[in-house]
């Protein structure tokens, strides 16, 4: 494979990751940059710091702008990826905005916009724990539950723009309420906000815990870092509450494979990075207790971290020739 | 669009159909042969069936055989479709059979096998309720419920050849034990067994209903005509389980939806053929109360009847070359 420079940008909720990548058998990160952001800056504002984020990461590769074949961005929100529109980012406060067009006048570099776990998944098949196989569902279980889907080689952006939307699976009609406004999503069951509602409501019926809540946090959702580092340290309370959420995250997993049957499921986000030596097995075992009878799987942990989305979006964004 | 001739199949576990038609523009049945078939028969009684069945229907057409470019099977159970391998057809008691080069010898014409549901499914889709479309997904409700995917044109097999296996997604795990062996399946729900079980634990608890269960059957599952009639014709019990049973269907659906989004859900099978006018929006509105709020769906009632598989079958067969 020819090697491409391309830069891959993953803007989050708090922070913009610009890269530039080298992508040939192999990718080479050549720069990373880094930059807080949040969505009081409004638009322009997040705007600004993106473009100079992606600027800084050029100068930083010392490759001459020139010989850089295109600019893919994860967006943490529903892109319509033709048009290179983010149609919602809730976390950004973004509507119905054409993004594309405006980074390709200031950059004068084909861009691409996707969303952020649809590159992620495409990140880990083209380099990543899912390197190799044709059809991969990814999870990534973090603040909520996100998912991609790549089938045959592509991504899947659906209809919709929506597609791969794993934590909101309905796993029980008669669940818990789940902020999309419906009920028994994977999420109400699995997402940081259901983990601490329910330790703080185990807590207030009298159950010892590590952590703590003060008056000010108790509506705050707990950090990963938080709730893995009482997991890791043996926490009753949490190892039961993590426990109970592996057991949907299995069901909502063998769902995709029942109905996909995809070669590999790549397992990532906040929740798994520092548990999954633990949680993986049960989350599997879990899942093949749903499986139908003639399915499999291969369960991988995701292996590129926070590289998953700015290498799929470049790749992406390359194959497009944008 | 040129015309082209091709024999469509529908392989069942009590009947053969075997249709001649000409594609084009719209499609044109020129010859119907059913034939009777059963598990008894072996694989060597049905093989024959089959044969015999596809033998008339070529004669019936008064084609020449020479001018029919392919053969396309709709086969109930997994089927390994580049292989033209029968891996589980469990109504005809089939495992691990290689029939294309079987009924390739027979015939001299290139033949192409796949799952009875994916075939009906992409026959709605090049032909039917789903037509324009390209990311279409089938529900069948019937003895079961079966489902097929089609994205961007083409019929998802899936790695394990069993994609869109829709009847057995989880709804919710700690709920009744499905035929598959898993717990809370949509089948476990909505499938015929499910239903007559229903009904018939309501009647033993003295609850009157029109139906009649002898002692010699009432372990046999009702037929859709029989539940059927005794809907239309007003039976309060028949009706409140078959109510029921919509919204998890509805449920199931959405998660399809929020998984996938396809642009159309085409609805069909024994269940809906009869009632579709009164239970398809029961079933178009419990789904909605469950979709992602950025996706919507397009809800159609399947178009092709008896023809969906064989002219799903006759398309995919002519497109493969095969």
């Amino acid at each position: 494979m020819a090697k491409n420079l391309v830069v891959g940008v993953d803007v989050g909720g708090t922070k913009i990751l610009s890269c530039v990548i080298e992508l040939g058998d192999k990718f080479k990160i050549l720069s990373r940059v880094k930059k807080k952001t949040k969505p009081e800056l409004g638009l322009e504002g997040v705007l600004e710091r993106i473009n100079q984020t992606i600027t800084e990461s050029i100068q930083e590769s010392k490759i001459n702008k020139k010989q850089i074949k295109a600019i893919g961005m994860g967006f943490p929100g529903t892109v319509d990826q033709a048009k290179g529109e983010v149609l919602m980012a809730a976390n950004l406060g973004w509507k119905n905005f054409l993004l594309r067009p405006v980074l390709e006048k200031a950059f004068k570099i084909p861009v691409l916009v996707i969303n952020d776990v649809n590159a992620g998944t495409y990140g880990e098949q083209q380099y990543g724990a899912a390197r190799g196989f044709r059809d991969v569902a990814g999870v990534f279980w973090g603040t909520g539950v996100g998912g991609g889907l790549v089938i045959d080689g592509r991504v899947i952006e659906g209809a919709w723009h929506s597609a791969g939307e794993i934590g909101h699976i309905c796993l029980n009609p008669d669940g818990p309420r789940c902020a999309c406004g419906n009920n028994g999503c994977l999420e109400a069951y699995t997402g940081k906000a259901a983990l601490t509602n329910q330790i703080y409501q185990e807590m207030k019926n009298g159950r010892p815990c590590s952590l703590e809540f003060s008056e000010e946090n108790e509506q705050v959702t707990l950090k990963s870092s938080l709730i893995s580092s009482a997991y890791l340290a043996g926490d009753p309370l949490v190892k039961e509450v993590v426990h109970q959420a592996t057991r949907y995250l299995g069901v909502g997993m063998a769902n995709i494979v029942n109905l996909l049957n995809p070669q590999c499921l790549v397992l990532g986000g906040g929740m798994i990075e520092s548990m999954h030596k633990t949680l993986a097995p049960m989350i599997d075992e879990h899942m093949r207790r749903h499986l139908f009878p003639s399915t499999n799987v291969e369960l991988r942990i995701a292996g590129l971290g926070d590289y998953a989305v700015v290498i799929g979006a470049g790749v992406l964004a390359l194959a497009e020739g944008k």
